[in-house]
């Protein structure tokens, strides 16, 4: 398995120690090449992603990714340069982010009830195109644009992804998240395609709901989704709704894939690169782990994959709900348990 | 007092109904113009919101608006052609939203700790403008659009109206949500907007979060907000997370103001139509009542909505947590505290 990684920035570097750590366990053929991306190269160089680089990735089979960012760089500079080009340039545009309370884990919910849901969210469109402008910047004229896009190409190939997740799962559900009724044009776009290609899934029911009463039902009823579609930028929120009650970032793992295999997928924790605990080994792993799971799955490693998650699943439910994290710890009881 | 009382569809009667019961307790002198609109007169004459209606409109102190929408009407229809056509047309720029948990409401939170935020959602621009479209539709090429817009006019009203209420609080502390590392346009102007017009009030204290980690927060730290300014889509968004830590929607009150006065403001309960319990006589119509609270505050009847206000903190404290609602009960009881 050729695995390029770039463990990028503050936490970065710790977190992705601990998760090759777990995959080279499982996977003893893993050959990882390192890429050194991120805020401090670009402090250093003023590179972002160079184009070898991105053609030296395409000949990865996958990417694990640790955490990009440093408060020293203005925002959208490693956003849109790096982390967001990473996802445009190789075609991600199934941005996969499963949210499950484990046995064990907190939920800052008072009475959370079962919840393992999979979110869809789309990652080459939207408001995410960096499509606008700005007009007469710094005056009282100012006007700046965003631009939303939207294609039937785009859409229809995440709808489609979600309904195969959702009819090979017990519960069959799908649910559209949308503002369909404010954003009538991309929302029409929306609701027709879930509508065209749930023909091919009579199995799987099907539900709507706009953003904003999502938004509540993620914390008043979250165990009533189980598969989740939606575009770029309310899967940015719904996603972290969806982490916080399962116990926070520090967990929530995700996938950004090319489901037609051109391209490599990449791997990565939800969670920044958190420069406030950087370099005390405090971080946790866990996210990263998972994300290694996921990667593992992506790539047909179904035995290697269910080790490593029945691994974590198994470390929460025994962890002290308020004990320190020791990021290497971390690492070592995960890698044991997904090899023994 | 001249009101404007848009009942609406579904429960907005029965909820309106109770809104002035206590409403006329407290200030005996207003005088209610009923205005049909909604759902169920489009369903009968095709007409939304004629024009004569918005020039009758804003010969009014004030708007009290229960609920519109029907299932029966597909999705946009009165949302564009009426509810935000009377925001646009009456120049509602600020949409405000205090999240408040009272004594005796039971959060979802497992431990919420007090909550007391203001937020100030901007009414006129984002992508609530309906700029966009869709081209080649129902074809595999179909590209649909939503347009952004924001202007420097518009984005420093509400920065500087959300100041002006920080400023008036104890903790005179603002937080900033946007997505400024991925929409860099309307970002920059909003991040700008804030950090230009806080030089005029030095002893607010600023503080800025991505709506994605705004979203977390609101769930596993909402005790830290205080005033929160925010786009139309975002604030769509957050403002119903908050309702929901805060006890639902149930008891969501809104104000959409035009701060200068030129026009009348509107006030309206956050929740919908709900026709599943239409009729029932079992809508809580406290949100409503709390709307009509920040309808005297507006008006400069600051005694007058304090009664109200204090009426509803004191029935809510005293409710018996998982009773059932009666419509007119609780307003008898709700009228009579802010009467007596
Ligand atoms: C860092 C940022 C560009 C990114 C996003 O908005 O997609 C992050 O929030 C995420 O969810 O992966
Ligand atoms: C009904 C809809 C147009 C409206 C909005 O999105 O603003 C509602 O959700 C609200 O928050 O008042």
């Amino acid at each position: 398995m050729r695995l390029a990684v770039i463990a990028g920035d503050g936490i970065g570097p710790e977190v992705v120690a601990e998760g090759l750590k777990v995959l080279r366990e499982v996977a003893p053929d893993v050959e990882p090449t390192h890429y050194d991306l991120g805020a401090m190269r670009w402090q250093r160089t003023g590179e972002l992603l160079p184009d070898t680089v991105v053609d030296e990735l395409r000949g990865h089979d996958a990417i694990l990714l640790g955490a990009i960012g440093d408060p020293s760089v203005p925002p959208g500079i490693l956003e849109r340069g790096l982390l967001l080009r990473l996802r445009f340039e190789l075609d991600h545009h199934i941005n996969l982010r499963p949210a499950r309370l484990f046995d064990g884990v907190t939920s800052p919910l008072a009475d959370p009830g079962p919840i393992d849901m999979l979110c869809v969210r789309e990652g080459t469109e939207g408001p995410y195109v960096g499509n606008g402008g700005v007009l007469r910047k710094d005056t009282p004229h100012e006007v700046a644009t965003e631009v939303s896009l939207n294609t039937a190409f785009g859409v229809e190939r995440v709808v489609r992804y979600a309904f195969e997740r959702a009819v090979a799962r017990p519960r069959k559900h799908l649910t559209l998240i949308h503002k369909t009724n404010v954003l009538t044009h991309a929302g029409g776009l929306w609701s027709r395609t879930v509508e065209e290609v749930s023909a091919e899934f009579p199995e799987v029911t099907v539900a709507y709901q706009h953003v904003d009463a999502a938004s509540m039902f993620f914390i008043t009823d979250p165990g009533r989704y189980d598969v989740i579609v939606t575009d770029n930028l309310f899967g940015d929120i719904v996603t972290d709704i969806a982490a916080a009650v399962t116990g926070g970032i520090g967990l929530a793992a995700s996938g950004n894939l090319d489901a037609s295999g051109t391209n490599p997928s990449m791997f990565e924790p939800v969670h920044g690169s958190a420069p406030d605990i950087a370099g005390q080994g405090i971080a946790d792993p866990t996210a990263t782990v998972l994300s290694v799971a996921l990667l593992l799955e992506h790539l047909g490693r179904t035995e290697q994959a269910k080790k490593v998650h029945a691994a974590v699943a198994f470390d929460l439910s025994t962890r002290s709900p308020q004990g320190p994290v020791r990021t290497t710890d971390v690492g070592d009881r995960l890698a044991a348990l997904a090899g023994g």
